[in-house]
C-alpha cells in the first residue's frame, strides 16, 4: 500500500467511496478556535498574519490536533494574488478587505512573474507544516478563482452583487478577458509553487460565482479556471484540483465537466438528488453542510449530517460545509458533528 | 374579445406565447428617472412615500408614461407587512431597512387582522393608478414572500447570508414555522386586498431563496408560499400570480409545481437551456436579463437581449431583468432595450 492510499482524503480523490467519508471544515483553522484567536493577536494585521509562516502553520495544525481532521488546509487568504501583481490589499477590522479598485483596461500593467518572490512565504508555511501532520492526514492548497479574485481587486473589497465587476465583464470583454488572463495565469504559478512545497491536494475557490448568466459564467469561470487546470498540468504537477464555483446553481454540472477538476465542492444550496443524476459518474463530491445547522446543533444538525451521508451513499465523498463555518460555532457542535459522522446515528 | 385578452401580459400569463413578449422592469418606478427622484423628494421619508398615495400613484404611472411599458407595478415596498404585524420599521438613507430585531419565539406577539387597516393606503394607490393606465397596460400588485420578509426581521435590516434567520429556522421549528404561517396569512389578506382594489396580476417576490438546502427550502420557501396562494384562490381571487424565488437554483422546478404559482419569475443565473426542460410545460416564465448588461448597454445589451428571445421562444414569456433596474443605468439603455425587443435585431 502507498502512502497515498493510505491517506482517506485522497483515495477519495481517487475514485473511492469511504464509510464513513473523511471530513474536514472550510476556514477550520479560524475564529471559532480560542487558541487561533491567540495566535491571530501576535500578528499586527490580517496581511502579516498570512505571511508569517511559522504562526500560519501553527493555525494550520491547531483543528488538525484538536479534531483529527483528515486534510490540513495552508491558512493564507485568498486575496495574496492581488499583491503579487502588484495591488495593495489590507484589512480593516471587522469590515474586510480593503484594495485600490482596479480598471480592467489598465490590465497591462499588472506585475507578472512576481509570485514565487512575493507570495514564498505561502511556501515556507507548507514546509513547516508538512512534517508536523499525522500520517492519515492530507495537506491542502489553494487560491481564489480569477472571478473572485476579479471582483474584489474592481470593487475595491467586498460587494452586495459585484454590480460594478459584471458590468466591467459585459462592457469592455477584451480588457477583461486579458485581465483574467494575467490573473489566471498568476494563480496557476502560485498554485504549482504550492505543489512543489508539498500541497497533496490543490482548491480553487470561487467564492463569487453565484448570480451569473451563462454567457458571463462561460466567459470569467469556466475559461480561466480550464486555463488554470490546464497550465498546471503543463507544468508537471498531478495532484487533483477540487473546484468550487459557490453559487453556480444549475451550472455545476457544466464546470464539472469542462474544467478539468478532479472533485467538486458544492454549496449548501445544492439538491443533492438533482446533483447525483447530473454531475459526471465517480467524480468525487466535497460538501455541504450548511454552516447555519452546524451553529444550530441539536437535532437539526444530527438530521442534516445523516441527510448528506444518505445522499452521497456510494460516491466519493468528502464531508464538509457548503461555506466557511462561522467564529460563533462552540467547539462542542464541532465535536457533535465528528462523532454523528464517524460514530454513526 | 374580452379586455383581457387584449392586455399582452394578460394573454401571456394565460398561456399564449406572443412575439414580440410583453415586457416590464424591476423596480421600474425608481431612482434611474429624473422625475421619480423629484416625486421621492416630496415625501419626508421612504415608508411616508408608500403611505401617500398620490404620490406613489404618480410615480407607478410615470414609467408607462415614457416607455409604455406592457405593466405598471403599483408602487410599495416588501417591508410594509412587518408594519402591519406591529413592528417598527425604517430606513436609513444610504443604507437600506432597519427594524427591530425580532425573535421568533415570539411570534404569537405579532399583530393580527389589522392589514386592511394599516395598510388600507396601498390599495388607495392601486385605486388611483388603474383608471389612468391605458387599456393595454396590466396593473400588478405585489408582496414579499415570508422567508424574505422574515430575513429581515429576524436580522433587523439585510444581511450578507440571512445567517441569523437560517440558525433560528434550524434551532426552533416550530416557533420559525408558527411565525411564518402568520406572516403568511397576513401577505394574503394583503394580495386580497390588492386584487380587491384592482391589481389585475399578483407578484411574490422571494428575493433571498438563494443559499438553502432542500429541508429549508421546503419548509421556508415552498410551504409559506403555498400556503398564500390557498388563502387568496380561497378568498375567491383569481388573477394570475407571478411567483419569484430568486436564487433557488436547482429548486426553481419544485416551487413551479409545488407552490400553486401560475407563473414563474427567474433570476439571471438560470440557464434558458435547462429551464426550458425541467420547468412545467407551458408555464408563463418572466424575466431574466442581467441588470449589469443593461447598464453596459451597447452590444452587450443587444446580444443578451437576442439570447434571451431566442431562448424563450415558443413559450410564453414576459420579458424583465432578473433583479431590480439600478439607479445609474440611463435612459437611452431602456430605449435600446425596449426598441431591440419590439423592433427586432
Amino acid at each position: 500500500m502507498t502512502r497515498n492510499a493510505q491517506k482517506p482524503l485522497l483515495a477519495v480523490l481517487a475514485g473511492e467511496a469511504r464509510t464513513p467519508p473523511p471530513v474536514w471544515l472550510m476556514r477550520q483553522a479560524g475564529r471559532y478556535l480560542s487558541e487561533y484567536r491567540e495566535v491571530r493577536a501576535r500578528a499586527k494585521n490580517f496581511i502579516d498574519f498570512c505571511f508569517s509562516p511559522d504562526l500560519a502553520a501553527e493555525v494550520t495544525l491547531q483543528p488538525i490536533r484538536r479534531f483529527g481532521f483528515d486534510a490540513a488546509i495552508m491558512f493564507a487568504d485568498i486575496l495574496l494574488i492581488p499583491i503579487a501583481l502588484g495591488r495593495k490589499v489590507w484589512f480593516v477590522a471587522g469590515e474586510g478587505p480593503r484594495l485600490e479598485p482596479f480598471d480592467p483596461v489598465n490590465f497591462e500593467q499588472l506585475e507578472r512573474g512576481k509570485v514565487d518572490e512575493i507570495l514564498s512565504p505561502i511556501g515556507e508555511t507548507l514546509r513547516l507544516v508538512k512534517p508536523e501532520l499525522p500520517d492519515e492526514t492530507t495537506l491542502i492548497g489553494f487560491a481564489g478563482s480569477p472571478w473572485t479574485v476579479a471582483t474584489y481587486m474592481i470593487e475595491g473589497g467586498g460587494s452586495k452583487d459585484r454590480f460594478s465587476a459584471r458590468v466591467a465583464a459585459w462592457q469592455n470583454p477584451a480588457a477583461f478577458d486579458g485581465m483574467m488572463d494575467r490573473i489566471a495565469d498568476a494563480t496557476a504559478e502560485y498554485l504549482v509553487m504550492q505543489a512543489n512545497a508539498g500541497a497533496e491536494v490543490l482548491k480553487l475557490f470561487d467564492s463569487w460565482a453565484e448570480g451569473l448568466p451563462e454567457p458571463l459564467f462561460e466567459r470569467v469561470i469556466i475559461r480561466p479556471t480550464r486555463r488554470i487546470v490546464d497550465a498546471v498540468r503543463a507544468a508537471g504537477v498531478t495532484v487533483p484540483i477540487i473546484g468550487f464555483p459557490r453559487g453556480a446553481g444549475t451550472l455545476y454540472p457544466r464546470y464539472a465537466r469542462e474544467t478539468g477538476i478532479t472533485a467538486i465542492a458544492l454549496d449548501t444550496s445544492v439538491d443533492p438528488d438533482w446533483a447525483q443524476s447530473v454531475l459526471p459518474e465517480g467524480m468525487p463530491v466535497q460538501g455541504h453542510l450548511d454552516p447555519a445547522a452546524l451553529r444550530a446543533g441539536g437535532a437539526a444538525l444530527d438530521g442534516e449530517v445523516d441527510r448528506l451521508l444518505d445522499s452521497w451513499s456510494g460516491r466519493p465523498h468528502i464531508f464538509n460545509l457548503g461555506h466557511g463555518i462561522t467564529p460563533d460555532v462552540p467547539v462542542a457542535h464541532v465535536e457533535q458533528l465528528l462523532a454523528r459522522i464517524r460514530n454513526g446515528r
